[in-house]
């Protein structure tokens, strides 16, 4: 990036690094030509002028970021398709750029409605279907979730009731519960859509299934009889996609509209089922990697900021009369923002991992061979859980760390939360992913006891629990790893034994298991933790990387291990794993890694190579002019473009400015409150 | 609150309470008339048809927003006039249900503007001033924050040099830094300002001084000569708020607005310094004692509309075939959920009793005795801190524990975390805060080493840390508090240790602050939190409280002592305090106590008595109706309004919307990246 206009202290935190930062750029990206494309790509979104003028999105209303949201993607589809980009990672990375954190009204037609008709329909419906949405005529989106049913997708209520008669399914919303709501892009832009319904023929209900429902006309987009479908109002963030409720009334579809590639039924209603329940797993697991990796660049983007504007922030001189410090230099900033830093690297090489082996494991499935498939199931769960609280909580920290300005939406990292935040709650809410986690650790552990050998990363279930840490002052990484294998391998065997003992005391089995779930989800979120460590560092054992790269990676990999520890000491400590002395050797180590990273801070975080333009930030700028940028910012409000506002807000006395609408939706209660 | 519509499940769950709701909440309001008097002000704008016919905050935009603000906040002070409410707390009460979270465009007129006038201002100037103001001729607010300077008062660069020629002073903003910047209510509304500026006269620096600034013209409310004015842009939340900027350039203004009751200077420009410099302390802690009662407040809020919703909202069959449990019955969602419940009983507790000590020592102050003002002092500050914190990341779990729904600003969670948040950075910095209280328990730490008694609260310190645990199944109180005291005891002696042993080491005693500071912070939370246990143990021995309203507060005092010290294990068992055979009574004792309090959660929420017009959301209801709720905010979407957004999506291919504006404040970077 260019140095013209740096400021001082970016420039001095720069040249004080003790490694190359394109070496580490190209290690975490993977490969220097994927560096210089990604680079490539993003420059051009930087140097569009469409992009340039646009308003910023802070100042616009929902319905402005929608529309913006969506002539951008348009935009950016046609883009693409003049580049000839087809590289699914390729049109990522322009992307990233050219709408950040924006959530596209046409995301979930290119990402869930085309893949689902290519992995569930027949060739016949491909062949129907396919070439009209390449083209757009159907615009589609995939709607799942109800008002009352979001995780457990066997309590979905939309039924599709099979009638021979007409050779029709009779699709509907039974109750106010089973109305279609959240799905994103359905509010407005979409004219069909896969629904998801219980399927019923002769009598029988047969679970899920998937159908293609047109909602709107193809020629002038009005709502089509039978349906209703709207936006859901406004979200924490979200603004740019409309997220949409819908409901069916008796709505009549052609038999060939259920998607029949696994499951048919035929004309007749006699209902076939799919040969095997399990190849669904594979696009759960796509989807909760790539969630993973979401997670992480959040993250990663936040510490940017807030350790590039705690390099230029100054505050308190250290003593009278002194200069104020950088405040990147003060231990208590140290020591919220490098452990997120760690946890940024770590979460990042941890979603590379999984995206790899389920590239892997996909193709072994392709050749019918499903073996690796559950352990790699039970981690991108319980992964997904794991990254997206740490992100989501890293990330505030990393806004509280900017002090007030961090409030500000120029500072970019509100923007970035509530992007990443509902990634704790959709694909799979957090809870029950590290409980599927736990489900497979438990089945892992009662085949340790019978002398199984556990497949890969799992093996350290059933190990000896009598050890004690090797930890010494050095604290290698050999011993972090051993001190996260036994606290994994004590929680799962904690969880198993508190579910053995409610079983043995008379409880059901179902009842045991949630007598127990506080403890499953410890050993669940242990397995994790002990994954990406394990991860971090066998990651930083990578030829590519030089040796002085290596030295820094290790200290940030220590302070990962180091760090997850004392947070988490009573787990390490309540059987005497650590003794007191072992836990001042890793007090003290974590407090010396910080002087460690210090001088390379800056350094590391430029090394995630993110533009401004991605980061969309006035204090996280790569030339840290933070205070002009976030003067143009204040400057550029609208409402800074008439000197007054209203000459006399006095004058609101007499005549109250009311913006009447529909009531509010609590009134009928607060009508009888007393 | 009416029994009519009320859901099966939360009528049973009433029905199940073991205790009196109403004897709870007297108590936590203080007393059965102020109770009643709350719910008269709160019923008066629950039904006023004012209120009832605005538009949703959440569809409007910023400047909708701030006029909405605007005319509800004269709207309000209209009626209060009318009502001849004059008690801060009734105008609270009759506020907080008539613009929940919401931060008034006037609100520092009355916070800060006034109060100021009337405690740093001379009687001639409060003669001059305080009519003007009090008929909002004047409007004014509070400008001290300025760009590159926050919390660090000294640092700010502002200046205001006397001029004895013409009996001036001359405000400047010298550098770009120096703009004033974040102040509330400044960008749009005031008409003056209280400008914290460095006082420059006879060529000598004096530190910051307050100055009365006229910035708008009394009569049309333009600018005046020599002011830039405007509001910052948007934020996290705080949209009925124009936060602003300021900047002068060689404004002159009389010497009399210097405000002089504590410093003046003369007409030559001789200047006078206060008598006692400490005064300033008594306003810092109660803005401070607030922080931490609107802080539990939210936190007591968020736990409203989360256990509300959670005994309403099923999920996922606990066995096949099974009936979908009430999300509340799983152990996990009981272990998200009920220690927040503790922690807003703990923090309202805390925040009344750091009131009420304010009051108190306000009264000696009065009476010119000074001494007990460093201890609650040094308590304020940390337990702002720590509170504002620990709500903050307990109402992001509680609308986590919503599920998706909790995104939505249905649910009415966000608007509650953007409003309770930036109270970690505003009003002093969460870690410069736990730093000042780690200052005092340094003295205290010295002091008690040179054998002198400490006062009161902080008698612990300096104590015999050899003891164990005196722990056992039953988890007595004193045993918690023991414990409680005992960790803070041995982290304030290990950080003066640390500072010790830096210094010996040959470091400076500001670089061995930093050094230490770390652990410093430890040390103040650790403070906190055992402030937080012991006043909650004090607090449920009260006389008006019933037996059967005791029994369930013991269990929550008991979850609270529990799950913190569980959550901070390693602090507890670094030393041995604690067997792991302890560690284990613990874990089994909050297992135990979520399946105590369950039958209570809902009745235990009802206690805090928050009408649904302050809870503002779909999902906490009183009555429980989360699904038609939820309905009818989608319905009432402006989106909704009409069927068809844009008839055909794909003609934005050749016609973009653009929301063309000034470009962005990172354009000048990204032209020149690469």
């Amino acid at each position: 990036m260019s140095q013209e206009n740096v400021t001082p202290d970016l420039a001095r935190e720069r040249s004080k690094a003790t490694f190359d930062v394109e070496n580490l750029a190209e290690f975490m990206i993977g490969g220097r030509d994927r560096l210089k494309r990604k680079r490539f790509l993003q420059n051009i979104a930087i140097q569009d002028p469409f992009f340039k003028k646009q308003k910023s999105w802070s100042f616009c209303s929902v319905e402005e970021q929608y529309d913006m949201g969506l002539s951008k993607s348009i935009y950016i589809q046609k883009k693409l398709q003049e580049m000839g980009i087809t590289d699914m990672q390729e049109a990522f990375y322009y992307r990233e750029c050219a709408a950040a954190h924006e959530n596209s009204p046409l995301g979930l037609h290119y990402a869930m409605f085309l893949p689902t008709i290519n992995k569930q329909a027949t060739p016949e419906q491909k062949k129907k279907w396919l070439p009209l949405a390449e083209n757009y005529k159907m615009i589609g989106t995939y709607a799942q979730t109800e008002l009352g049913h979001g995780t457990f997708i066997r309590g979905l209520e939309t039924t599709a009731t099979y009638d021979p008669k007409t050779k029709e399914f009779i699709l509907d919303s039974p109750t106010l519960t089973s109305k279609k709501y959240w799905p994103g892009c359905l509010g407005k832009t979409s004219n069909h859509c896969v629904v998801m319904a219980q399927l019923y023929t002769q009598g029988k209900s047969h679970g899920p299934h998937m159908f293609m429902v047109q909602i709107r006309s193809m020629e002038d987009h009005s709502v089509l009889p039978g349906i209703e479908v709207g936006v859901i109002g406004n979200k924490f963030g979200y603004g740019t996609n409309d997220n949409g409720f819908l409901s069916f009334d008796k709505l009549r579809i052609p038999r060939e509209n259920m998607l029949m590639r696994y499951s048919q039924v035929h004309e007749d209603g006699t209902y076939v089922k799919p040969q095997n329940a399990k190849l669904a797993y594979g696009s759960m697991v796509l989807i909760r990697s790539s969630i993973v990796s979401d997670a992480a660049r959040g993250l990663a983007q936040a510490c940017v900021i807030s350790i590039r504007y705690s390099a230029v922030r100054r505050q308190t001189e250290a003593y009278p009369g002194g200069e104020e410090p950088q405040i990147l230099d003060y231990q208590t900033q140290q020591y919220r923002l490098f452990p997120l830093l760690a946890s940024a690297y770590s979460l990042q090489l941890a979603g590379k991992y999984v995206f790899n082996t389920y590239l892997e494991v996909n193709d072994q499935i392709e050749k019918g061979n499903l073996e690796s498939m559950p352990e790699l199931h039970a981690l991108s769960a319980g992964l997904k859980a794991f990254s997206t609280y740490e992100a989501s909580a890293g990330i505030e920290v990393c806004r509280i760390c900017c002090g007030g300005h961090g409030y500000s939406q120029a500072s970019g990292l509100p923007k970035i939360y509530v992007d990443v935040v509902p990634g704790c709650t959709y694909e799979g809410e957090n809870t029950v992913m590290m409980l599927q986690t736990a489900r497979y650790l438990m089945k892992c552990y009662s085949r340790a006891k019978q002398g199984q050998k556990l497949p890969g990363f799992v093996q350290y279930i059933g190990q000896n629990l009598n050890k004690k840490s090797c930890m010494s002052e050095e604290v290698a990484l050999g011993c972090l790893v051993m001190a996260y294998e036994h606290r994994a391998a004590r929680l799962v065997e904690a969880a198993a034994m508190r579910m053995q003992s409610l079983i043995q005391g008379g409880k059901k089995q179902h009842e045991a298991w949630n007598g127990s779930s506080v403890q499953l989800f410890w050993a669940a979120k242990a397995h994790c933790h002990l994954f990406c460590v394990k991860n971090f560092v066998d990651a930083i054992q990578a030829k590519s990387l030089s040796s002085k790269t290596v030295t820094v990676m290790k200290s940030v990999c220590q302070l990962y291990g180091v760090h997850g520890i004392l947070e988490n000491l009573g787990e390490f400590m309540q059987d005497g794993f650590f003794s007191g002395e072992q836990v001042g050797y890793l007090q003290r180590k974590m407090l010396a890694l910080f002087e460690n990273i210090r001088p390379n801070a800056v350094a590391l975080v430029d090394a995630f190579d993110y533009p401004d333009m991605v980061l969309g930030s006035c204090l996280g700028r790569y030339d840290g002019q933070v205070y002009q940028a976030l003067y143009d910012y204040a400057k550029s409000a609208p409402m800074n473009q008439t000197e007054i506002h209203i000459d006399n807000p006095m004058s609101y006395v007499d005549n109250p400015v009311s913006y009447v609408d529909k009531p509010m939706s609590y009134d009928r209660q607060v009508e009888q409150y007393r």
